[in-house]
């Protein structure tokens, strides 16, 4: 075998997101004002030809993550916004010993199959949604996969699930996707056929 | 909010992979051989300090990607060895625009939860494991909630799943692991608590 397996795997975080972020004055306390950080990822990740996922991780009241749907800029199908911002708090945390405040994911969409199971190894307590699966598999995206009772399996397993937050708002991001005719990308990731 | 949120996310593949893979002479055509591959990256993995897990993504005949389990030393509890054998093989085709051949991901244990998602949008088309689920929980790792009949699951969506492939060996790795008193890192990510 003669060719390098050992390589850097990047994910990037556009610089964008810093801009949306300015207009946010934090900490944003209430889940209803921290799902307004992650609709306004989520429109503003379609507006630049990405997916219609935002997500946004806090630890207590202090913001240590954010992503958006990455799938078609990065050519990886792991990255879903709820990944990306998991990542970036893990990121954001790891050079830091002691955790202090709830751990929270915040996600413009209820997860699909690949990121309820990252769920349960990230470390977070709380789940907070705003579009729910059949909102995502309208449009035609495929949620995937979910063992019955995804919620109710997370909150066995000490994460508490919140759902349907300003899910109005949510779901027309994935309207103005599909009205944009952005790309479902599905089951089959691009790059592979 | 004054921090800066525009990052890069970095996965890297250690250097002595290459070293491991120059142990095997390409191509490896049987399920066998690969899964051979699979094994030595998890063995060697568990020499390094990491965790039993390791991966290897072929197309057709070609091996287009490895990894092993990264969890401790990114600190990003999505670093399992399927997903970072995954992103490789997704890194290495984005920019080939004609796929030849099976896609096929080998992994030296059954995937758990986040994998089994992580492996319905990849692409694969094939996925060979093992060891069984029962032998990761038998040293005390948590496979997480996978659905019911979640083999037969992949099969419905058009990935063939090939089970016990070199199991016995494939599970010594995880007994030795625990028995170098391995780190069992489960469903709270060591990082954040």
């Amino acid at each position: 075998m003669d060719s390098t397996f050992a390589q850097s795997l990047v994910i990037s975080i556009p610089r964008w997101v810093d801009e949306i972020l300015a207009g946010f004055a934090g900490p944003l306390e209430s889940l209803e004002e921290r799902m307004g950080l992650a609709i306004a990822l989520a429109q503003n990740n379609v507006a630049r030809g990405g997916g219609p996922f935002g997500a946004a991780v806090f630890l207590g009241a202090r913001l240590v993550g954010v992503g958006v749907n990455r799938v078609l800029d990065s050519g990886f199908s792991i990255a879903h916004a709820e990944i990306v911002s998991l990542m970036a708090a893990q990121h954001t945390l790891a050079a830091e010993r002691v955790k202090m405040g709830r751990f929270s994911l915040v996600t413009s969409t209820e997860p699909c199959c690949q990121c309820f199971g990252a769920i349960v190894w990230s470390g977070i307590e709380e789940l907070v949604c705003g579009a729910i699966t059949e909102d995502a598999e309208e449009i035609g995206f495929d949620e995937g996969p979910k063992p019955e009772g995804w919620a109710a399996i997370l909150e066995r397993r000490g994460i508490t699930v919140v759902q349907r937050v300003r899910r109005d708002e949510a779901r027309s991001v994935l309207a103005d996707y599909r009205g944009r005719g952005g790309t479902i990308y599905g089951m089959r990731h691009p790059s592979v056929g």
